[in-house]
């Protein structure tokens, strides 16, 4: 199905998941979510794949046509799963993971019915765990899309006109991340987590509270819609928050940038400079072992020590969280909040992301992802990091 | 919560809910996917729809902070539904609707189990059914789209620059799009249906099966995102069929034009044309009361008569539906499929897209969104139909 050097990754990703099967005594695992049949495949497709806890995993293809494949096997419906297993010598699971976050509810319960295991499990939380320390490959694909992040947001002040508003600012940087070889799709974990190529957040828009789960809100250009940009017009004195996607991969990058229209009042200045400085002992604080809650308490900390802790990741509604995992999609595990248990490991990545929200002039601060190496962080996401004036 | 005319509108789609929850005797029914908050509140937030089968709503909201009106509720967790149900005086459901091709599995039992009622219903089949006619705030904002739809795709031409691929042609009408009032967001119902604010299929790509439930397939940029445009470089002979999102408002039309990079052979005009006497025929069929399965009928047999059978709808793999229900998603019901047991009634609305895919040239055909009227039907996506030459 895949590239020779895809399918060790492949291979060393079913080890992962084995162990960690093994280590709740689960005998298999079937997923059909987009991310995990990303995961465990290298391909999205209509079906299932089935992970046994030792030995090979097999490929259940509803659609489309022509995938040809080693334990490929085409079915109608999931009902066919149990013979085809039967008859490669595979035996019932006597306790199943299914995708219980994701699955929808009769799905699962169709799933669930026709396997009849004794003990079914929570494969969502399983890949989740298992996503969290990254692959080889998967960390070369974060490097593609830092890479095309970087290059839009240098395109990002030939985009800006005297007099536009937010919203097209962000079309012009849209298309520029469509020529830079963005994949369009962004893609979050959670119920109603919609949210498109990115945010743009001008002026006071990014006091408005976000429904969901994004660090900022943003009132939104429709009630549909309603996060990020809403037609603010960019005028002297506001601070532009630019946290477009960086899906330049299927892995995704987060990197937020802050340019000015004008000059700024001096509390924006600042608190864009206490952020820089938040993320340097962070920089410096994290690396395998540390902990996640550490992480942001030493940045609210920080934003108290200095007078901003009202402007701390929002005003009406504060996030309580500085950061977040990366990868197939924006929200992944860790995540940087203080009642986090988790600690860092070698080839976590993470997006880090200490932001002040002023009210009368917009967002200020900084957000950019990392590799966690063997002693340190990495930053993936390198680019001009001060304010810049449009 | 929302302005006057969209409040009554509001109080339509209540009374219609209710009236179909009393035809299967439920007594309540709790909806927080993002498409049903939409519909019964006119906005997307964080929280709870709570519609008893008689009386007033209830809204509870975890996010945003300040949502305002009569029973708004915050809370915390759903977990504090029924007591705030109860201080209202309305009795705890005996038989309650809950999401259930929507909900993810946990959700779906959390809520459940809270409830605890002695029956629990789909209201995911129920919103489906009811969302399938179209109240009037509904129909005007179907005419929002079609009109940034026809606007868009007059622009068209200029997007294209003799060389480029069909990745760099959608980029520039993505953008025109957006210029035009396109929200971006493009939501699907089922599982992993994403889709990047539309599709262009050229040449041979045109061919390559689709994973999903769309009409037409196409390889995609990446196996991320295995729909679309694949880079297809745009040469003479090549037909480019354009299908891009009419998300100019929450509601979405549908629309297909095809385009030719000079001139097509023969059987591509002949196809196209063929796609044209479809459409008018069944233009002059549909009315309330036509089944839904005669559509296609009608449809295929004009296409087997003209020995088009082989590219209808696809060559590798052919959809076996030839039209589809519209609304905040791309999929609602009816669907013009030969198994469906639907009649067109008044203010249903839905696309009809009778395609071909000639093998070497490209996708042809048309595809417009219609208006079910009290006698007959009314296309909405008013825009040239021929192949318009590049």
């Amino acid at each position: 199905m895949v590239s020779k050097e895809l399918r060790a990754d492949l291979q060393l990703k079913w080890q992962r998941i084995q162990q960690a099967m093994q280590m709740v005594n689960a005998d298999g695992c079937l997923l059909s979510v987009d991310v995990n049949l990303f995961y465990t495949t290298g391909q999205i497709f209509s079906g299932y794949f089935y992970l046994p806890s030792q030995g090979e995993p097999c490929f259940f293809v509803k659609r489309p046509n022509g995938i040809t494949g080693s334990n490929v096997e085409y079915i109608r419906k999931p009902e066919q799963i149990p013979a085809l297993l039967a008859e490669k010598g595979i035996n019932q699971p006597n306790k199943l993971l299914l995708e219980a976050d994701e699955l929808s509810y009769n799905d699962y319960i169709r799933l669930q019915q026709l396997f009849n295991p004794k003990e079914t499990g929570n494969a969502t939380t399983l890949m989740r765990n298992v996503r969290m320390v990254k692959t080889p490959w998967e960390i070369s694909q974060f490097r593609i899309s830092a890479k095309g992040h970087a290059a839009t947001y240098a395109e990002i002040p030939s985009c800006y006109r005297p007099g536009i508003t937010d919203l097209e600012f962000q079309y012009e940087i849209e298309n520029k991340m469509r020529r830079q070889g963005s994949i369009g799709i962004f893609r979050a974990f959670g119920a109603n987590m919609d949210i498109h190529m990115g945010s743009i957040l001008a002026g006071d828009n990014a006091e408005a509270p976000s429904p969901f789960d994004f660090a900022l809100g943003g009132q939104g250009m429709d009630p549909s819609c309603p996060l990020g940009a809403n037609g603010t017009i960019l005028k002297e004195g506001t601070s532009v928050m630019v946290d477009m996607a960086g899906n330049y991969s299927a892995y995704l990058t987060d990197m937020t940038r802050v340019y000015a229209i004008g000059k700024l009042p001096e509390l924006a200045y600042k608190a864009h400079q206490v952020s820089l400085t938040i993320q340097h002992e962070i920089e410096n604080m994290a690396r395998p072992g540390t902990p996640c809650a550490d992480l942001y308490n030493l940045a609210f900390q920080m934003a108290e020590r200095e007078g901003l802790a009202d402007y701390f990741m929002g005003t009406k509604q504060q996030a309580k969280f500085v950061g977040h995992g990366i990868g197939l999609q924006i929200n992944e595990l860790p995540v940087l909040t203080p009642r986090s248990k988790e600690l860092l490991e070698e080839n976590m990545t993470f997006a880090l992301e200490p932001k002040f929200v002023i009210p009368g002039t917009g967002a200020v601060g900084v957000e950019n992802s990392y590799l966690v190496t063997n002693n340190a962080v990495e930053k993936l996401t390198l680019f001009e990091e001060n304010i810049i004036q449009l």
